[in-house]
């Protein structure tokens, strides 16, 4: 029996043609029309994780976008590792940007473009085919799996709480590994100690009850676009702090410990900025860049929209503005309260004249932090040494995966991060991509891991 | 041979089909898409005027939108009259609050409900009609008329300056009557004494060079988002002055006879409220509404848009932010000179960390007066007493018509409204209606205006 790394070996044109056919379905979670790609994501995700050998797979309702689940448990004095990462996407727009239809995807001087390729399909296949090889290739893993995928991560895992909670039995295990993240750079691995929170909602500024003619009515009545404009810059002060009261009250301060390992992590803003394509970075005063993204909470506007946006000039008086405006949080602050503040905030500095709605997006998530020295993050780094030959950064991360903090809670089971995808794949933007570097290198370190997992005493 | 009225009377129902023909064409200026529908309207008017009987129909080409002309001169000792309108309309978006399609009218108790109605085609076609009655009952017209149709009022009427200068000696004449304007209400006519000018221009805000993920990056770069509504919001006091430096260095105060002239004129603050479905006014410190609305220059941001607008959530951080912004203008103010401090404003105000461009629209307008006792207003004022058994309101427009200063500048000629639209009739807005009484009266005035004007000596 060959084993498992010539399978993988020998198997990477087919992984390859796999992983396209996977980011053929344009699993959207946020967009109604979708659906029914996310649920045909799911069924291939099910079929995929049937035909590597996995058993009781199962596509489980959630009441929204379904979960797929699949394992194998013939080990019982092995501990148990649960595999995380999700078949959803984000939505594609601006689609005027993108080089080629985000869900064709096309391979270029190795590395495959299409959304979803980096954030979250290839990384989540990964393991799978890991899964497959290994078992192909001596009959049985060494360790219990379970595997774990969902469909709703890219709208904030709405029906996972309840999901998880009433699903504890099926769902227990030892370890958790996600496969939705990232490492440092193509050869620097990282730990991932912390993630960001996250809350959202919406706000609609509604002032005559339809579009008027700005000549006619203008400058007798609130503009709503006027009004929100005024509102959302009284939600920063010009130096970048967010100035919703209350705001930091929950903010945990970086210890000397947590600050060093964050400044050791080596930082070039002439190439920060590049990667970005701005001439000057922007933030909270008093924090390093790593330290604004990572420790700092933020409030941003992800969207606005009012009145005419076509070509040309339309002189029309709109009857509404809207936003969206999202807030990235740190422990120990609590999304539902930082709802309420911003939503306090927008009501109290509401001008008159207008009507303003705040609409809470129903998804939250928690802010999320590992122990550094947690048995995963030990395992982990202990693969990381083997595949690239040098130790990991104690790094955190400015993104929410809200299921780490549901699973902890309901499974009181830390998430280790063990996914591949690197900081330029232009994850959530135009031209997603994913390195088949980085695709073959996850599938790799997942065999790994499941070997190294095997001698690890359950404590 | 029937009198011109009954010759009016017994072709209702014909001019009416007709009407409805001509609002079907969707001669929507300001978009490229719709250029050869602004053609065809053209197209439409050229043959209407020619089987009115009106002579030398021509569509004369202007490098933009076409101008329709046509005249009737047999009678040398009389004046000749110039009659405006124009056949392109407004956009129609939000569609969604359209109760029917914006180009396929409907009658529905007295009122022709479609994008144009009032703005300006119901209005445009009324002195057609009466030219036909009047020269089908009399073989003859009373006073010389030239015809002056234009197909790009809705986007500020770019190339007419040029045009009209251009064509001075086929568009001489002593008198204009626009057929674009309104009256005060339906049972209250008025004399409107001056129109604001107009000028805009589109802010666009860079950030980052493409979209990113709010978790990664957030925190660490301006969002574009922020940049622009610090910067709309810097250009307005909290009160509701505009804030831009030298804003109103160039604004005539009002003379105690102005301003007594329009207080003079009814004014009911619930019904100003209700008319608009606001629970509350907004504007400028220390003027009445109609002073707001007539006498004041504005700064109203028409259009803004940036980043995620979808249904849902999604936490991205967009690249580029956009604002469409105009400025409504009062006597002396140059349109040149607003759009060149709104600019400087602009580029003092941007926060660092983003590059913003503003984009002038070719298109302004300077603000127009007309004196009250103006032979034209006392032709028109003459007309409406009979009409109306009433004394007209000497009232102004907030709105612009760019073609007033345009004609007065290249011709020497004021231009005096007689229109017969009403202010709740939706302009520049969903649902936009005409009444069918103000389609017949608005013919039967033409056609007074026509015999009292052959009364008129030319001084």
């Amino acid at each position: 029996m060959a084993s498992w790394k010539t399978y993988l070996e020998t198997n990477q044109d087919r992984y390859l043609k796999e992983l396209l056919e996977f980011l053929r379905l344009p699993s959207i979670s946020s967009l109604r029309a979708h659906k029914a790609d996310v649920q045909k994501a799911a069924e291939w995700v099910a079929a995929r994780l049937q035909a590597a050998g996995l058993e009781n797979v199962q596509i489980l309702p959630t009441g929204g976008h379904p979960v797929v689940y699949g394992d194998w448990l013939h080990v019982p004095d092995k501990p148990t590792v649960m595999i995380y990462g999700h078949f959803d996407t984000q939505p594609v727009d601006p689609l005027e940007l993108w080089s080629q239809p985000p869900f064709e995807p096309v391979v270029e001087e190795e590395r495959v473009y299409a959304r979803g390729a980096s954030d979250d399909k290839g990384n989540m296949l990964a393991p799978i085919l890991a899964l497959e090889a290994v078992l192909n290739s001596k009959g049985k893993l060494p360790v219990n799996v379970k595997c774990f995928f969902e469909g709703q991560e890219e709208i904030g895992s709405p029906q996972l709480p309840e999901f998880i909670s009433a699903n504890r039995e099926l769902l227990a295990c030892d370890l958790i590994f996600s496969a939705d993240g990232g490492q440092w750079d193509e050869d620097q691995p990282s730990l991932m100690l912390a993630l960001r929170g996250l809350c959202a909602l919406q706000v609609d500024v509604q002032a005559a009850r339809s579009d008027t003619h700005s000549g006619t009515f203008g400058g007798t009545i609130m503009n709503p676009i006027h009004a929100l404009v005024h509102l959302l810059d009284s939600m920063h002060t010009p130096q970048g702090k967010v100035a919703v009261e209350g705001f930091y009250d929950a903010v945990r301060p970086l210890s000397d410990i947590e600050q060093t390992r964050i400044a050791e992590i080596p930082y070039d803003e002439s190439d920060y900025k590049a990667q970005l394509g701005v001439d000057e970075l922007f933030g909270e005063p008093g924090y390093s860049t790593y330290e604004r993204a990572w420790t700092r909470p933020t409030l941003e506007v992800n969207g606005i929209w009012g009145g005419f946006q076509d070509e040309g000039f339309k002189t029309v008086l709109p009857s509404t503005a809207h936003a969206k405006i999202s807030c990235r949080l740190v422990s120990d602050q609590d999304p539902q309260e930082i709802v309420e503040r911003v939503t306090a905030h927008t009501h109290k500095h509401a001008p008159s004249g207008v009507t303003v709605k705040v609409r809470p997006d129903p998804s939250t998530a928690y802010p999320y932090v590992i122990p550094h020295d947690h048995p995963g993050n030990r395992i982990a780094r202990s693969v990381y040494q083997a595949l690239f030959g040098k130790e990991p950064y104690y790094a955190r991360m400015g993104g929410s995966i809200p299921v780490c903090g549901i699973f902890l809670k309901e499974l009181g089971v830390y998430t280790v991060n063990f996914a591949f995808g690197l900081k330029d794949e232009n994850v959530h933007g135009p031209n997603e991509f994913f390195r088949l570097k980085s695709f073959s290198r996850a599938q790799l370190a997942y065999g790994m891991l499941l070997e190294r997992l095997s001698e690890w005493e359950i404590k």
